[in-house]
This record gives C-alpha cells, sequence and structure tokens, in this order.
C-alpha cells in the first residue's frame, strides 16, 4: 500500500528534516485510520547517568509522538538513568533523584500520548528498575520488575531490589500488559497487548533465543508482543535494539534496523508495521565450532563501529592514534576506526624496529594511504638503544642483591612494543582529544601474547574479543563489502601473523606467533569450547577438533598445546584485568571476571586415586 | 586454670612442633572432661580454585581434631573450592565437579569427629553455595544456603542458586544448627548451637556490625554462637577470620587472632575458650569524618600486609621492584613490601631526574639503608632526552594533519613517570619472579593524579585503597611501632607532597599536588562522604568540613574545590578501570565499578526550574 510506504518514508526524514511541522501533519492524517492502538517504538541510545542528555531524546520523541497521534510511545528498559550504572546507583544516589525529578517534568509535557519511560525509581533507600506511566501531564503509574537476573551477564540484582506490581494499563479501551526485561513470570492472561521493554546487548545466541522467545510469548498468550530495546553501547556492552512486533500468532510484523536509533511506527493491532532487514535474525545457532564467520560478519563489524563510536563520543574524545606494524590487528584496527570516526580523525604510525620487514613497512603505509588517514613513520632505534643501554647499567646493580636474572630474558622485545607505546601515549598527551589504539585480540589476550604497557597499552581495545581465525574474516569481508574495496593490502591477509619484536633463532627470520603459541585454529577452538559449551581439558582432548580434520596431529602434540593453552591462561590473568575497555561482540558475558590469584586452579582434574594417594601422604 | 592455658599453649605449638603425637596425646587428655560439644574452629586461608591445596589443609585439620578427641571441626564457607571465585565458578564447571571428588575422599578419612566442609556444590547445571556433614566415612548431610547476598559488596547471586534445606544436625546428643553467611532467616528456635559459617572481608565497620549481630542472635535464640570466618587475601577481597563464640547471653567467650591462620579448641557448652586480643573490636563507628585514624591503624596494617603477602604468594612471586623518589607513596610502600616479603625481596630504584631535589634523593637512600633492601640509582636523564627529541620530530608530523596541539601539555611530565616504569618492568622482566609495585595512592586515584604506563602501573598496587592523610597517619605510626623505629626519614612526613615532575612556574619551585589539586584534608572528606554517607554535591557545599574548621575557606573556593573533584573524579574514571589489582582496606565494596561511558553524571544536580526551562527549549 502506497499510504504505509509513506508513513515510513515520512518517519524516515523527520529527524533530518527542516519541514517537521508538515511532515507531523501529513503522517498524523496517515495515521488516523491506525490511530486507537498506535505504539511508537522509541530505540534510542542513551549515555549512562546523563539524565539530561536522555531526557531530550525522551521528550523529542514524546512531543513527535503526540504531534502525529499516536496512542502510547514506549522506551527501552532503564531510558532515563541509561543502563548498566553499575555502582553509580548506590555511589551516588542523586542519579536516581534527579532522574525523578526530570521525570515529573516530563510527564509534565505529555497530554493524550501515553509515554512508558524507563528509570531507576528510588524509594526509602532501595532502587527499582522500574517503568513510568506518563499521561494527561502526569505519572499514573508505576511498574516494577520483579525478576531480576541473577545469570553472571548481569549484576542488576546488586544495585536494584526486585518488587511485584500491577502492571496493565489500558488505553483507548485496549489493555497493555508492560513486562520489564524477563520478568515473564509477571504474565497474566487478560491483556490486548504485551509490551516487553528491555535493555539487552547483542549476542549471536541471544538474538536467535530471543526471537523464539517472543514469538511463543505472542502464541501462549495469544496476544501481539511489541519488544523494545536499547541501542547503543556503554564501555563494553553493546546493544542492538532490534525491536519487534509480533501479531498474536507469533508471525513477525515488524522490526526495526539494528544498531540505529530510530522511531518505528506500528498497530499490533490493524497490522501497520515494517520489516526493516535485520542479518541478525538470519544467524544459525552453532553447535559446533567453524571458521565460516560469514553470517555473523554483519552484527561484527556493526558491534565493532557502534562500540568505537560510543567510546569516543561518550568519553569525549574526537581522535585516535595507533601504531601500524603492518600486521592483521592493527591493519583491521585501522579500518574500523576509520569507518567509526571518520579518516580525518585517525593517525597511524609506523614505528619499525631493525626486525621489521620491508612488506611489513610497505603494508602499513599502502593501508594509511588507502584509507586516506594521517601517517608517519617514527623509528624506534634511538629508543631502544637509550633503553637498553640504561638498563644493562641498572641490571648490572639488581644482579649484585638478585641472583635470578635470566639467562634469556624478553626484555628486549618489551622494550620495542613499550617504546612504541611511549610514542603514542606521547601524542595522546600532546594533542587535543586523542586517545590511543591498543590493538591486541582476543587470541592473544587469552595467551598473554602482548605487553604490558606496550601494544595491550591504550585508551580503548576495538577488537580485544575477536579472535585471530575471525580477525581474518573480517579482513576478507571488508575488503569485499566496504564502499572502498581491497584497502587492506593482500600481504597482510596472507602473511602468518608475529610481532616482529624477535628473530626465531631455528630459522633466522622474525618469530611466528603460531610457532611460539599453536595454530590459530586450534587455539580459537580451544577458546570457543570454552566460553560456549564450558568444556574442561580432557573433553577437549578426547574430543576432534576443526584442525584434526585437516591436519594429523598426535595425541603428544595435542596434550602439549593444550598444556600450554591452560598454563598461559592462568598466568595472563592479571594481563586481561589490565585490558583497556573493549567491545565485547563474541564473550557470553560482558560481565567476565576471574581472580588473578586463582591461577592455581587444576584444569585437568585428578583420577579419584591420585588423590586417595596425595592424603595417605599427609596424614 | 593452668589446664587451660596448657591446651592453648599446645595447640599454638602443634603446627611447628615435631613431637606432634605426643602433644595430640597430651591434649586429648587434657580435653577429656571438656569432650562432649568440643568444636574446633579451623580458620584457614585457601586458595581460591586450587583444591588440592585447600584440602591438604582441610586435612590436615580434621586429622588434628579426630587425633585429640574433638566432636566438631568446622571451616569457613566455601573453604574447599576458595572464595571469591566470581566467574570462573561458571566458566570451568571441573572446579566444581574437581571439589565434590574431592569432598568425597575427604569423607573418607573422618571417623568419630564430624567435619563441616564449605564447598560449591554443583547439582544438575546450577551451583550452591552448601556445607557437607562429614562423618564416619561418608557425607551424612548437605546444607544450602538460601540467602544469598544482594549487595553490591557480592555478586554471588550471579554464580550461585539459593536454596532452602534442613539446617540441623545433631552430634553425641547436640543439636547444632548450620547458617552460612547471613542466612539468619533459616534460624529455627530447637537447636543447642549455632554454627555461623561465613567468608566475609575486613571492614571497619562490619566488625562492630558483626560483633553486634552475633551477640544478638545468641540471646534472641537463647543459644551459643560459633563464628567461624576465612582469613586471607585474593586480588583485592581481604578476610580478616576472627572467629568467634558467644555464650547464649551473648557474651563473647572466645576469640581468635585476626588476620592469621589458627585453630581454636571451645566448647560452648562447657564454657572452654580463650579470647585473644583483636584491636579490631574496640574500633568504634565513625560518623564524621576524622583525621585520628590510630583506633585503625593496626587493622589496616595487617590488612596490607596480608593483602601483600597473599597476591606475591598466590600468584608465585618472590621478588618486588619499585621506584623510590623520597615522597610518602614509594616510601610507605616499600615499608609494607618489606614487612611482607622480606628485606632481601625488595628492590628499590631511585630514578631522579633533573627536578628531583637532593633531599628526594638523600631520603630515598636513607630509607633503602634503614630498611636493608636492595638499592641502587638509575637516573633518566637519557631516557627523557630521547624519549623527547623523538617525540618533538614526531609531534610535528602529526601536527600537520590535526590542528589541536596543546600550547602547553603535561608530555613532558608524563615522559618522566613513565621512563622510570619502563626501567621497573625491565627489572621484571629481566629478572625471576619479579613484580613492579605501582605506588599510588587512593587521594590520587580518585583525582586521576598519575601518569597512565608510569606511576600508576605495576603488577600490584599496594596502597590504592589508603587516602593521603591517612598514608600520613600511616607514616607516623610505622615509625612508632615497628621493631625498627623510625625507619623513615622524618623529612618524608614533614614535607609537602608533589610528583616532581614539573616546576611551578609561580613558585620556580617542584610543583605541589595540593597547589594543583586542593589540601588532601579536604580531598578525603570528599572521598569519605561519597564512600561512607552516599552524600552529593550541594549537600557537601552546605555542610561543614573538617578543614573549614581550622581554615578559613570562602564559599566560593569551596565550589572551586568542589567542581573539580567531580570533574577530575568523572575524567579518572579510565585511570581507576585500569589501576593494578589492590588492597581493599576503606572502600565499601571491593567490588565497585562505575562505567567510564558515564562521565557525564550531573553530581550537581538541576534545579527544577531549570528543567523545566530546558524542556521548553526543545519541544
Amino acid at each position: 500500500m502506497a499510504e504505509i510506504e509513506r508513513i515510513y518514508e515520512l518517519a524516515e526524514k523527520y529527524y533530518t528534516a527542516e519541514n517537521k511541522k508538515e511532515i507531523e501533519k501529513e503522517l498524523k492524517e496517515l495515521l488516523l485510520p491506525y490511530k486507537n492502538g498506535s505504539v511508537g517504538i522509541a530505540q534510542i541510545n542513551p549515555k549512562a547517568g546523563d539524565i539530561e542528555y536522555n531526557s531530550e531524546k525522551i521528550i523529542r520523541y514524546i512531543n513527535f509522538a503526540q504531534n502525529i497521534g499516536l496512542d502510547l510511545v514506549v522506551f527501552p528498559e532503564l531510558i532515563l538513568t541509561g543502563f548498566p550504572l553499575e555502582n553509580s546507583i548506590e555511589n551516588h544516589p542523586i542519579i536516581a533523584e534527579e532522574g525523578l525529578k526530570w521525570l515529573n517534568e516530563i510527564a509534565k509535557i505529555t497530554t493524550e500520548t501515553t509515554a512508558l519511560v524507563g528509570f531507576v525509581e528510588p524509594c526509602e533507600g532501595k532502587f527499582y528498575d522500574s517503568v513510568a506511566v506518563l499521561y494527561n501531564g502526569k505519572i499514573t503509574d508505576i511498574i516494577r520488575k520483579n525478576l531480576m537476573p541473577t545469570n553472571p551477564e548481569f549484576n542488576d540484582y546488586n544495585f536494584m531490589t526486585p518488587s511485584k506490581t500491577p502492571n496493565i494499563t489500558e488505553i483507548n479501551g485496549i489493555k497493555y500488559q508492560i513486562i520489564i526485561g524477563n520478568d515473564y513470570g509477571n504474565i497474566e492472561q487478560n491483556s490486548d497487548v504485551l509490551i516487553n521493554i528491555c535493555a539487552e546487548p547483542t549476542k549471536i545466541k541471544n538474538e536467535q533465543i530471543k526471537h523464539g522467545v517472543l514469538s511463543s510469548l505472542a502464541q501462549k498468550y495469544s496476544v501481539p508482543v511489541v519488544y523494545v530495546n536499547q541501542v547503543g553501547a556503554t564501555d563494553r556492552a553493546s546493544f542492538d535494539g532490534t525491536g519487534r512486533v509480533f501479531d498474536k500468532d507469533g508471525k513477525l510484523i515488524s522490526c526495526t534496523k539494528s544498531f540505529e536509533e530510530q522511531f518505528l511506527i506500528v498497530n499490533p493491532n490493524k497490522n501497520l508495521g515494517k520489516i526493516y532487514p535485520t542479518e541478525i535474525l538470519s544467524v544459525q545457532p552453532e553447535n559446533q565450532f567453524s571458521l565460516d564467520y560469514e553470517a555473523d560478519m554483519e552484527r561484527t563489524y556493526k558491534t565493532l563501529i557502534q562500540g568505537i563510536k560510543d567510546y569516543f563520543g561518550k568519553t569525549g574524545f574526537q581522535h585516535a592514534v595507533l601504531g601500524l606494524s603492518g600486521g592483521l590487528d592493527s591493519t583491521v584496527c585501522a579500518v574500523l576506526l576509520t569507518d567509526a570516526l571518520g579518516k580525518e580523525n585517525v593517525f597511524g604510525v609506523s614505528m619499525p624496529s631493525k626486525i621489521t620487514s620491508q612488506t611489513s613497512k610497505d603494508d602499513a603505509q599502502v593501508l594509511a594511504q588507502n584509507l586516506g588517514i594521517g601517517f608517519t613513520v617514527a623509528p624506534i632505534k634511538d629508543m631502544f638503544d637509550t633503553t637498553n643501554s640504561c638498563l644493562q647499567n641498572l641490571f648490572s646493580e639488581v644482579e649484585k642483591h638478585w641472583d635470578c636474572r635470566y639467562k634469556q630474558s624478553f626484555t628486549a622485545d618489551n622494550i620495542q612494543a613499550r617504546s612504541r607505546a611511549m610514542f603514542l601515549w606521547g601524542v595522546s598527551n600532546e594533542f587535543g582529544s586523542c586517545l590511543p589504539v591498543a590493538t591486541s585480540d582476543k587470541s592473544e589476550a587469552y595467551m598473554g601474547y602482548a605487553t604490558i604497557n606496550g601494544d595491550m597499552s591504550g585508551g580503548f581495545a576495538p577488537i580485544a574479543d575477536i579472535t585471530k581465525t575471525k580477525l581474518f574474516a573480517l579482513a576478507k569481508w571488508l575488503n569485499k563489502n566496504r564502499t572502498q574495496k581491497n584497502a587492506i593490502p593482500q600481504s597482510v591477509i596472507e602473511k602468518r601473523p608475529g610481532a616482529e619484536l624477535a628473530i626465531d633463532p631455528k630459522t633466522g627470520k622474525p618469530l611466528i606467533a603460531e610457532d611460539a603459541l599453536m595454530p590459530y585454529e586450534f587455539l580459537d577452538e580451544v577458546i570457543w569450547r570454552i566460553e560456549n559449551k564450558k568444556e574442561n581439558y580432557n573433553i577437549m582432548l578426547n574430543s576432534e577438533f576443526l584442525y584434526e580434520k585437516s591436519h594429523p596431529v598426535t595425541r603428544e602434540q595435542k596434550t602439549m598445546w593444550l598444556d600450554k593453552f591452560f598454563r598461559r591462561m592462568s598466568t595472563a590473568l592479571y594481563k586481561k584485568s589490565i585490558m583497556p575497555p573493549y567491545v565485547i561482540v563474541d564473550s557470553p558475558s560482558y560481565n567476565s571476571k576471574q581472580p588473578i590469584t586463582s591461577c592455581g586452579i587444576n584444569y585437568k582434574g585428578t583420577e579419584p586415586g591420585e588423590i586417595s594417594q596425595k592424603i595417605k601422604q599427609w596424614l
């Protein structure tokens, strides 16, 4: 229908249009037949704790909804205060108090459109995860969330109290049931529309599950379901939005864009809606590790771009400076930064040492040219020589006191990485609004294969949740799918990664990371099995890896790799704890934490016989 | 009574004694009159996740309890697996599975003494915070915790499921009721002894409250109470132990040593017990900020020493290297490291620049001599010159691209701090088992008055939870109370702190920190008010600070300081997020976290009038 197309055309234009009043007028007329039961899904990107910033967005959307005559406008969970706020809720009660003050003022602007606004409700020293119903100048009702999540992903329970309240609001004869988050135990049988108000981070598997759950709810209660979700990123959590409407048979009738602010007009009772394409929904859940990342690439890319954009934007930084080694990690970071911040805001520094190959130097330069970002070469030879010479004097003194000097140390490797970080932090100190970027990836973060105060140092670490094999896939995808094709030199994708900090005595060439660690394909599957299947050492040892299907691996070799993995993972816990903030893309929890002092965990387990043998010795 | 004294004398000797069998025999005879109802409080220090390590301790204590004929031996909450384990419980289910295997084997060694062993109980994909009752070779019962804490201090709820189970066990005609943590809602009226099994971190206020709660419980139910608590530290959480027994009138009849592993033999029904002195109990709760830290010094010192010792010990590090600037922070760190690790394991490096004063250089050297730690001087001139010269070239290049170069930057200041960190991390890379120590204190951490990859960089940050005014008090206390008096040069305590990174153009002398920030006495009270009273900007502005009692402060000046505090605190969130692990001594939560992207919080709040004004503009 041409009228429906026109509705969505106008709604999309609205925010950047100059003739807002005219658009509102036309929209109001077009929507007249759909008025009763019409809902605006306001999928917005808040700043955690910045009530004024969030209020402005809320008010503009309420105003729009009212001007076009909608019955109802719905915002995501906790939108007024922003989510997550962690301890700030407790430490700074002024956030919730301010929220309440603003909420009262926001209520005053409402007329005939009802607004559902999520907020942290302070009440007698406690805090609740609540939704206010605003109508005709007043807060007419407050609904509280009862089932607070207890899975490790969230810690809302630590800051907000569960509480059961009535949750049905009637608007123009239609009964809306308001469910916050996964509080599905609160659903009663007597409503006409179910509104599900959420703030749920993007997760490849969650999307599948969420879609199924919402569809089933609609069928179970034979009621249309409107799902509204937060969009945007905080330090680590990234929300995709992807609001959805299902009819009472569980069929998807509307879907917002993912990773974008959007105002979607729907009427679940009158079949008004539009399904914007969102790749996420087509991704199949996987039970097996696979190198076919294709189906998840669009989500991965958008999550990364949103994460970078929002971290810089919300902390007030404009410029990024990073080292360009000519390797995969820094290359992919540079492309992502360019797309997220604009090429004029990115500066790459090639910082070669005597180990750096000519190919690496060339690749760095070609990449910078392709992207059009700032670029220069700053050799680290002088830094290395001076540091090395100062340290040799210092080491001789320490050696007089301690007899534990290593015969072979990584000191020289690390001086190189740290000299580079000195340069980048120097630029950050000298130029306004400039953040240095750490280029560590997930495979190397697990292995502690990164230098403290070196390559893992920075104000933000874009790809620290992307494994190496997925990064290769992402590099290829970027070359194929960005407007500018093949920005990444082919040799970057083809060469075997290595830090170029040391020469391999066996080959006389720069050390290859896989030779020092293990094949990335194997390593990434170990990580995948831990994070997704919670598998332990022995289960892994005794089941076939994808890598084994194409490469003969002896049990001895596999044992060696697994031993190395768990040993390195344990000693890398400290490094992981001081990794700069990064975008969570693949990890099951954005809240993951393992104590550094728990490095003595026996991941292999012990045989029962062994245990009784040991006990005998102690008695 | 001489016999009772002999009991405690023997029990204290036992672990280091060679004639264990003789001691056991004598103890068994001495304890005969107290056998019925006798309890051993096994206050032990576990390693999180290291089941074998913890099991050995548990087995040795059960064995001891059996050999001396006790009815019951009680261990702290979750002792078998260690606490806290955070996400590791979920990510590595093998920890709980291994725990169960070991528990079954431990049960086999029990004969006539009942043992209560806390563990993470895995059951059908869920985990429970449980206590196993071991007797006569078997697990005879399992009690689960029902009330999981939901305050921000803990996140157990994220990893373990609440569950209500019967909790009374009868031993030789006496009914013991077992309460895990604060699960006091589970108490029934029909027991003879209440056993409270906990893992609660040390907190100055908690100790007061805990003591009162336990005493009240005894009175309320007219039943003796035995309280057993974990001792030792993990990354941040520090447990003081301080096991206690109250008679049925709520009177303290036994108390273990704080911050030490100990096995205390008691019989709450036969008045057998000993009260070891523990300063903690005498500390009064405070409602007002005060510079009189004296009453809390012993707890502070022991918490710090335990924290350092356990972090190094549990992560397997032996040596510490730190920069000695001659300032308060590094001086106090050096003393604490010496006491925790032994002087032979500490190396101090004086790294003067041209700004460093002669007094500072002298103080660093005198301190090292006094402590007997390793010491050398490594000037940073060459590092500074080389870095500075390299950076100037780099800056000219960047300047061609970006026109946001600062006229006055902190680049030179930071080069100095980072050069020093380069030296310390170099030593760490070159020498075995050596951790560099970050010397940041709490006042400066709040203000972001520290250099990333500089003085706030290290493997551990001992004093990052101690404010500057408390550090001064601690320095004086150390000079008075350590065996070696006055190790800290008087001038360190007398001079006004400054980083000696820059010259104050107003004075021509090194910049004094209080001139750049605000008086520490004022700053520390702001921190205290936020952490303890959750006060906001306006409440602080309108109430009198301790500092104001002795110094005239205009409202304008106070406004300026408060503005600066909240502004700096917001921009320092990133720095706080990458601070190395530190001992929590004073913070109300060892789990505190504020999103970096929440830097837009308006701590001042807005007037209602302002809000409606702003809303008008947006409509």
